[in-house]
């Protein structure tokens, strides 16, 4: 395709903006499946969706985003109101409920681009327009209930991508890392900074993560070695246990109250089946400052760099946060990531304060690995850009006059029974066209009209790509009046072959590491 | 609720920004199922979809639109490219098509907002930032096929709303319009302007058109009487047939070729059994420029003015455009137009020249006609905010622990069989409030966990909302083991109670007039 040329004409050249893209065709396809199976999971649990506008008040954002606030795009000062573009769905959703002061507790998701002003690096999935998947629970209710269900949910979600054992969630309590810091001896002033360092412990080794403790940040190395015996660890029920045991660590509040939401929060993911998917990880700590609980991140097989890589230290990009996605030494990053945010509310009700606990899921890089897993599937079924079941055609020998009304009626007949078909737009076509056409957009059913067989009142149905000798190869003749009938009948026992079927059970390993 | 109020933390108003708003519960779901239903109809007819940025690149959209150019959004100057917000959708379909000139041929239907700073009229729908649905079909065809389908697939969608029999497909051609204006002798350099004129017809008397072109116009008033007898006239086949007869009319090649071609059309409408919602209409015009063939607008009870109304004079809105829809002496105005430009696309390339047509659907207005036909029905089932099958409760006497880890274990296996679900929060939850949570989102059934009934594999289903005296009122005992095989049962049967059913076979005329 003949993309970003100039344009002779007008001088200007033919381009969508940077760090944009138009999505078509099989992306498009691949796309709308993970929203759909996505959305079915939402709803499964009771979801309702909420659709705020592409643009906030300036103000609404601004103090939201930290230093990141300069990757906001504004809208140009046309006269009235200062606009910018949502940077996330969190700042929106919580502009909502404090909008919406009547609205005590909602499950809501949001499917929706957002925007932001950084350096690009498409083929990663690093994009100025992306889209985000938030899931969100308000409300008031019983300790860890609303935590567990989120858990849950996500695991529905990886499992319905077809990413069954594939995929772990990692998880960790800010009150239990905060208690870890002060039963180290970190300062208070510095626990913030600490726990951002302990962050990068998923792409840097220990060595380096102690080094900007103490040299770049000041932390007394002895107090660093006690922060670095805890956070390695990482592991399921025996670690929470062994933690529990730990009588400096259950002294304190902070790590107590961590310690006690996240046993509970375990009873309920193995009431929900779903303990086997989830890690204990001291070392999780998540950049955003809103967290009040416990946190999580999604990693698959190519999350993680190889140890090798590992001792390079990763680029700063542009914005001055580590571009995971487009740095060599580091693998996808997560594909999901969330926690409980008590607090967030209140920056725009003060009256109000709404528990809320969330996860955003990072579609553009489930997308990019289910595109690679697909490509890598040879045997997997062809992904079809349009839906169509029927393609009526006819064919005829000499004074051939292209049947044109008898197609129309024939196509009617279909689509008024609510089957999806097609006809050439040609008064005359010549059935090889007719068969290309079809064949090209893997249109699973021709309908063959011809003059002798209409007035015996019949046509033929040929399911298309039928091997040779295959007793139904040439077609099967049918009678006019069984129309609608003898179709669905066939479409019925051929639907299993499609892309839905072809998204489960496939290499997400080889396809996430081949991203990486 | 209370909404737009000030913010005593912050200091900043709490609202979004003018003319957009937020969409959720009622509204939301009303106009997913709206968008659901077009959406199967463009796929029942082989289209697919495409996904362009929400902002193109300046230049793009300069030139496009003529003096509404003022109400196209910028993005302020933050270095890099100049930016705005798309003013429509079909101006981002043609730089797409110029851009992928490997594309000879496509169907694509695009859901999505648009933007423009008019003067917002909210409840008339009327808003700053609203979707289009746009439907076009580009390629190189035998005459006015993909014309007559576009037609079609009007009219399937309408089907599909409800409104059989509620509305009407008026049709012209610009070809057929010319040549009437070059048989009444109207100068070549007056012909879009006089055709401006004309195009007012539907909200305005012949007289008052009529002053328009000779007075401010300056039209030989002989020849604007001409026009007047052309331009009354509205019917079908028999209207189509006495202009074909017509000698003088025939003798212009202009005229003879849209007649012929809507012969054509009216030929293949007919073959798709929709002749009978077209009205051939000699008024219609359209306002814009790019449109070279056949043009249609859907119409419903409520579109036009009442008689009376009629002479009042419609005022002009901030942008010189009436505003049809906040005009009080005016409809609704159509809920969907469209027409055939060949020519737009080479605008963006030289080289390459493909022919389109097209329709967009005024989904807002459709959705204010839908929710006032849905107010209107009090017989009609309510809408659901959200789509849960099942709540799962407990209840006991005295030392009831509140079976929280039993209500889990149900709603585990009900959504691993894909079932929508949900249950208390609570470790200890009251009947009375599990019901209540229940009914206030209409959930059809109530799964009830007891001890005694657990310890015999048993517990009780109930339909909620049964009435007084039903055999099933009480609920019904089942087991266990069967569970998800007699909630699946259940479920089915009582399906068809939905919003789907609902929007099917209501008064629509009733609701559109109230809106105009």
């Amino acid at each position: 395709m003949g993309k970003e040329k100039g344009d002779a004409k007008s001088g200007f050249q033919l381009k969508v903006p940077k760090g944009t893209k138009d999505w078509e065709g099989r992306d498009m396809v691949i796309r709308d499946k993970i929203f759909s199976s996505i959305t079915e999971v939402f709803k499964r649990h009771g979801a309702v969706t909420i659709d705020t506008p592409v643009f906030e008040l300036k103000e609404i954002l601004s103090g939201k985003y930290g230093e990141d606030s300069k990757l906001i795009y504004d809208l140009a000062d046309q006269g009235g109101e200062l606009c910018s573009l949502r940077y996330d769905l969190t700042v929106p959703f919580a502009r909502w409920l404090a909008m919406n002061s009547s609205v005590q507790s909602i499950k809501r998701y949001h499917i929706a681009k957002v925007y932001r002003r950084d350096q690009p690096a498409m083929t990663k999935g690093r994009m100025r327009e992306f889209y985000q998947c938030d899931f969100d629970i308000a409300g008031v209710y019983d300790p860890m209930l609303p935590d567990a269900e989120i858990l849950r949910i996500t695991c529905e979600i990886f499992h319905s991508l077809g990413w069954d054992g594939k995929f772990t969630i990692k998880i960790n309590h800010r009150k239990i890392l905060d208690g870890i810091f002060e039963v180290c001896g970190v300062p208070t002033d510095k626990i913030r900074t600490i726990s951002s360092a302990v962050d990068k412990l998923d792409k840097s080794p220990w060595e380096e993560v102690r080094r900007e403790m103490t040299d770049e940040k000041g932390l007394d190395p002895a107090v660093a070695d006690l922060i670095g015996e805890y956070v390695v660890q990482k592991g399921s029920k025996e670690l929470l246990e062994k933690l529990l045991a730990n009588e400096k660590l259950i002294a304190n509040a902070s790590a107590k109250q961590g310690l006690d939401d996240m046993a509970l929060l375990f009873t309920y993911l193995e009431s929900f089946s779903v303990l086997q998917n989830i890690s204990l990880d001291m070392s999780l700590a998540r950049g955003l400052d809103y967290y009040t609980g416990v946190i999580y991140e999604v990693v698959t097989e190519g999350s993680a760099p190889s140890s090798t890589d590992k001792q390079k230290k990763p680029k700063k990009s542009a914005d001055g946060e580590e571009d995971r996605s487009n740095d060599p030494t580091v693998g996808v990053g997560s594909v999901a990531a969330g926690g409980r945010y008590d607090n967030l509310v209140s920056m725009f009700s003060g009256k109000q304060q709404i528990p809320c606990v969330g996860i955003s899921f990072g579609v553009d890089r489930i997308f990019s690995i289910t595109k690679q897993r697909l490509a890598a599937a040879a045997s997997a079924a062809p992904i079809r850009t349009n839906e169509v079941d029927v393609f009526v055609m006819a064919f005829g020998g000499k004074g051939f006059d292209g049947l044109l009304p008898q197609r129309m009626d024939i196509a009617k007949r279909l689509w008024d029974a609510g089957i999806k078909a097609e006809f050439s737009w040609k008064v005359k076509p010549k059935l090889p066209q007719q068969f290309k056409a079809a064949e090209a957009n893997g249109v699973p059913f021709a309908i063959i009209l011809g003059d002798e067989e209409l007035a015996a009142g019949k046509c033929k149905i040929k399911e298309m790509g039928l091997p040779e000798g295959h007793a139904e190869k040439e077609g099967v003749m049918i009678e006019l009046a069984d129309l609608v009938e003898e179709v669905k009948k066939r479409i019925e026992a051929s639907a299993d072959t499609s892309l839905s079927a072809s998204l489960s059970g496939l290499n997400v390993e080889q396809a996430a590491q081949q991203l990486s």
